[in-house]
């Protein structure tokens, strides 16, 4: 058998998220699997380097497949991209050694949530981008940005937190670019928790709109409580930029 | 009455151009028309800048509307952006002066045709983006380019040229963009003829291509036949970016 490493770009919106899920034929998974089978004459399943949720996008995923040694990257790439529909694309394909796995081997991953502001539009980015409805202040948010960089644990920032996994990450940076038209969230860091990075930009949010203090995030850190957090921004303004290996 | 002056942004994906026509209920004109009609409780007739056909986008399309004394421009915005669908957004509305006409006063336009290169994906742009399928050579097509800029007679450049209106037209500059996976032709001048910015790319991909030289461009203005220039590309590449008064 052959591992191959593929590089993945989607538009989020029509899918259930990345997940292949029983009964639902609109995943992202389950699309790429369904043209690969249809390939290789049998059941394929790959393997992705994060969960995207229902409505999220991809600028490149990364997911890992095993193969038959009779096929070839260039043809399995220009396969995929003929029978995919127009929302999903591969972008590479490439030969990876045996142990490559595309979620165990990464080390890295940036994400970033872009909000178009208050009163502006743009028609073009209208499917990945967040309308804001209020006024923010950007540089209370850049100082709250800076108590949540580092290694903490997450906990307050995680739907659905098990007792069992650990929800210790770390967040190398966190940008907070601001356009005439938008606000863009850019997060770094080793490894996000279920809707972690939904649930910091809606909190960031709240201090941009004076609701929270910047400093505060200290306590949010420690006190380890959801329900103290802000809420999580709907998916269509997150997108997963790209996944770091060594 | 009152004069308004409108700002409008579309992606032209399901729609049958600008033109309200009779019958078809999913034209640009046709939406921005039923909405106001609504909004002053009689018909309204709105004047775009230019007529964009089919499919074809627009980031700063230019109309004006003559409205009763009692609406002011904010309640305008707001009104036309609640009830527009989500593909089709006004930018700004402006009271304008009484004879302020937005085709009639406009002195130059600009458009783009957005192409991907060969083998480049990307799903985020993919309904405003003409997708190549042959390698071009960008410098040839820069040096084609040279010879349509100024004022002539582009007959050979206009679907459906008739004998009474003039041809004639003055290209202030073609420019042509080229990045890692985008080729972008840049077009500015006092107007443009139906159809003349496609045929003038299918001309000019067809330069890039090997099928013709650039010093052709000058017996193809000479011979002003339609049939001797090249195909038009397709209308997805093409947006209308902005229109310049005086």
């Amino acid at each position: 058998m052959k591992n191959f490493r593929l590089i993945i770009q989607y538009e989020g919106t029509r899918y259930a998220g990345w997940q292949r899920q029983k009964g639902k034929n609109n995943t992202i998974q389950g699309k790429i699997e369904e043209v690969l089978s249809k390939m290789a004459g049998e059941s394929v399943e790959i393997h992705g380097a994060g969960r995207t949720d229902a409505g999220v996008h991809a600028r490149a995923q990364v997911a890992h497949v095993h193969l038959d040694e009779r096929f070839e990257a260039d043809s399995i790439l220009s396969y995929l991209n003929e029978y995919l529909p127009k929302d999903i694309r591969i972008l590479n394909v490439k030969e990876a050694g045996a142990r490559f796995h595309a979620r165990l081997n990464a080390v890295g991953k940036c994400y970033e949530y872009r909000c178009l502001k208050k009163g502006c539009y743009d028609v073009f980015s209208r499917n990945f981008t967040y309308e804001l409805t209020k006024e923010y202040d950007v540089e209370r948010m850049k100082a709250a940005a800076r108590f949540l960089e580092g290694k903490h644990d997450f906990a307050a920032f995680c739907s659905k937190a098990g007792k069992k996994k650990s929800t210790v990450r770390v967040i190398h940076s966190i940008e907070i670019i601001e356009t005439e038209d938008t606000i863009i969230f850019r997060y770094k860091g080793n490894g996000f928790l279920y809707n972690m990075v939904r649930i910091l930009t809606g909190t960031l949010l709240e201090v941009g709109e004076g609701k929270r203090t910047p400093v505060s995030m200290k306590e949010l850190l420690e006190n380890k409580k959801r329900e103290n957090a802000g809420e999580k921004v709907p998916s269509i303004g997150l997108t997963m930029m790209y996944v770091l290996y060594d």
